[in-house]
C-alpha cells in the first residue's frame, strides 16, 4: 500500500493515488477502522505536496474552507472564554462601581448640604451618610447633631424636594450592595482558580494584577522583580529616560497592599518586592495545578515583614 | 429732644446724648412706641459720628458683632437656597447618572458579549439591552435571534456566572428609573418657576442654561447673542484667537434643541439665534414674574422656522 498517500487538512483527512486522484476522504480525523487500514501508507513527497496543494486549489474547495475556518475560529473564541475573563470582567466592574459610587456620593453630599450642611460635614464615611439619609429625617438628623433650625445655615426643603435627595441615597445603597455582591464574587472565583495567589495577596490586589497583565500564561513567565513594577509603568519609562530627576519606582498595584501601606517609606519597596516574590511562586502553582501552599507563603511574608521593622 | 442722637447698627438701635452717653438702647430694630418718642432725634454730625464709632471699638461689644454676624452670615446662606439651586442639583444628577449608566453598559455590554455576542449586537438600545438581560435568559435570547448553541461564538456560562452580569442589568434599570424620576422633578420646578422659559426651550435645555450661567439675575441682563453662544465658550475663544482658522461658533448648549439638531446644516445657526432671542424675552418674564406668554413665544418659533425650510 506503499503507493498511497494520506493527507490531512481542515476539510478532512484524504488519501491519494500516485496520479494525485482522491481514492478516499473522510470529514474530520480517520476513524479507527481507516487508520489500521492506511497505517502503512507514505507521507507525501515534496513533489507529491505540491500536486495535492495545487488539488484543493479548485474553487469547488473554497466554500467548505470558509464554512470550517468560520467554525473553528468561532469554537477558539468561544473556548477562550475561561475563568481569567471573568475575572477580569468582575475587577473591572467593581472598580467602575466605586467610580459611579464617588460620582453620586459627590451630588447627594453637595445637595444635601443646601439642607443640613452641619450634617453633611460631621459625617465622614460615604457609606454610613447615604445610609443615615435613608433612615432619618433632615430634622432628626440636625436634631441629633444639637443643631437649632434657627442655627442651621441649611435651608428646610419640602418633603417633595427632600424624597429626590434621598433617591440619590437609596440608589447609593443598591450599588454598594453590586459593589460587595461582586467582591464576594470575585472571591469565589479566586479561590478556585488561584488558590495560592489569593492566599498571598488577598482577592482584589491578586485579581487586579491578573487583570493588569491580561494572560495568565504571560504572568507566570514574568520574574519577580516585572511583577513588582506593574501598574508602575508610566514612573518606569519616565525613570528611564531621565534617571537622575526620576528615581525609579519600588511598586505599583502592590502598593494597595495593606503590608505595604502601612509599612514604614524605607522599607515599602522591600515588602512589594517581597510579595512579588511569593506572588510569582504562587501563581506558578495555580497555573499548573499545583498543591495548596499558600498559606505556607503567607506565613513567611508576615514573619519576613516582621524582621523588617 | 434735639440733643439726642439715634444710631443703628447690627447689634441694635441706641439713642445717644450729647457727650456720646448710650441714654437707651435695644436689640434689632426700634418697636414703634420707641420710634415715636425719639422721631425728632437727629442723625449724628459727621463728629458725632466718629466719636460713636470709637465708642464701638470698646473690646466689650466684639463678642456680640462677632455672634451677630454670624447669624447674619448663616440666614443669608440659608435664604440664598432657592428653587434655581434645585434646578441646578436636579440637571446635574441627570447628567451625572446619564454618565454612570454609560459606564455600566459599557460593562455590561462587555461581559454579555462573552455569553451572547450575537444578542448583544444585535440590540442598539441600552435600556432595552438592559431589560432583556434582566426579563430572558441567555438560551431564550439565542434562541429569539435564531441562533444554535453550535453557532454562537459566546460560552455557555454557569447560573451564578450569569447571575453576576444580570445584577448590573438589575442596577441600570434602577438608575434608568433615578434618571426619570428626576427629569418629572425637574419639570415640575421648572414648570413652576420658569413658565415661559420652559414653554419655549423645554424643561431640559431651558434647565442647562441656567445651571450654565449659575445665576438667574445674571442671564437676565445677558443679551441674546450672548444666550445663543453659552457653552460654546472654548470654540469663542479659539475664533477670538485666531478668526482665519476658527470660524465664529454659531451656537452651544442650544445646539441640543430638537429643533436646531433636525434642521439643515446651513440654518442651524439661525435657528439656534431665535430660539436664543425668545429664550431672552422669556427668562425676563419669568424672573420679573410676568404673565405666561410661552405658548405665544413657542409659536412665534415654529413659524420662522417652518419659513427657514
Amino acid at each position: 500500500m506503499a503507493d498511497k498517500i494520506v493527507f490531512k487538512n481542515i476539510i478532512g483527512t484524504f488519501v491519494f493515488d500516485n496520479q494525485i486522484n482522491v481514492v478516499e476522504s473522510h470529514k474530520g480525523d480517520f476513524e479507527k477502522e481507516f487508520k489500521d487500514k492506511y497505517k502503512n501508507a507514505a507521507p507525501p513527497s515534496d513533489k507529491q505536496l505540491y500536486r495535492i496543494l495545487e488539488f484543493f486549489t479548485d474553487p469547488e474547495f473554497f466554500e467548505i474552507f470558509f464554512s470550517e475556518n468560520l467554525t473553528m475560529t468561532k469554537r477558539a473564541i468561544k473556548d477562550s472564554v475561561d475563568t481569567s475573563n471573568l475575572i477580569n470582567q468582575t475587577i473591572n466592574t467593581i472598580e467602575e462601581t466605586e467610580k459611579v459610587i464617588n460620582i453620586l456620593t459627590k451630588r447627594l453630599r453637595e445637595w444635601y448640604a443646601l439642607t443640613a450642611p452641619e450634617f453633611e460635614k460631621s459625617v465622614q464615611d460615604n457609606a454610613k451618610f447615604a445610609e443615615l439619609i435613608i433612615k432619618k429625617s433632615r430634622d432628626i438628623l440636625l436634631k441629633e447633631g444639637n443643631i437649632k433650625e434657627e442655627d442651621s445655615m441649611g435651608k428646610k426643603l419640602d418633603d417633595n424636594d427632600l424624597k429626590q435627595v434621598q433617591s440619590i441615597a437609596w440608589q447609593l445603597s443598591q450599588l454598594y450592595d453590586l459593589k460587595k455582591k461582586h467582591e464576594t464574587y470575585l472571591n469565589d472565583l479566586m479561590q478556585k482558580g488561584f488558590p495560592n495567589t489569593t492566599a498571598v495577596l488577598g482577592p482584589l490586589i491578586a485579581a487586579k494584577i491578573i487583570e493588569h497583565v491580561g494572560n495568565v500564561e504571560r504572568l507566570v513567565k514574568m520574574p519577580a522583580s516585572t511583577i513588582q513594577l506593574l501598574g508602575a509603568e508610566k514612573a518606569l519609562f519616565r525613570h528611564m529616560k531621565n534617571k537622575k530627576k526620576n528615581p525609579s519606582p519600588k511598586f505599583g498595584i502592590l502598593f494597595q497592599h495593606p503590608l505595604v501601606q502601612s509599612a514604614k517609606y524605607k522599607v515599602k519597596g522591600k515588602i512589594a518586592r517581597l510579595l512579588a516574590d511569593k506572588f510569582a511562586i504562587a501563581v506558578k502553582i495555580d497555573y499548573f495545578k499545583g498543591r495548596f501552599i499558600g498559606d505556607k507563603l503567607k506565613e513567611q511574608i508576615i514573619d519576613r515583614v516582621r524582621s523588617l521593622k
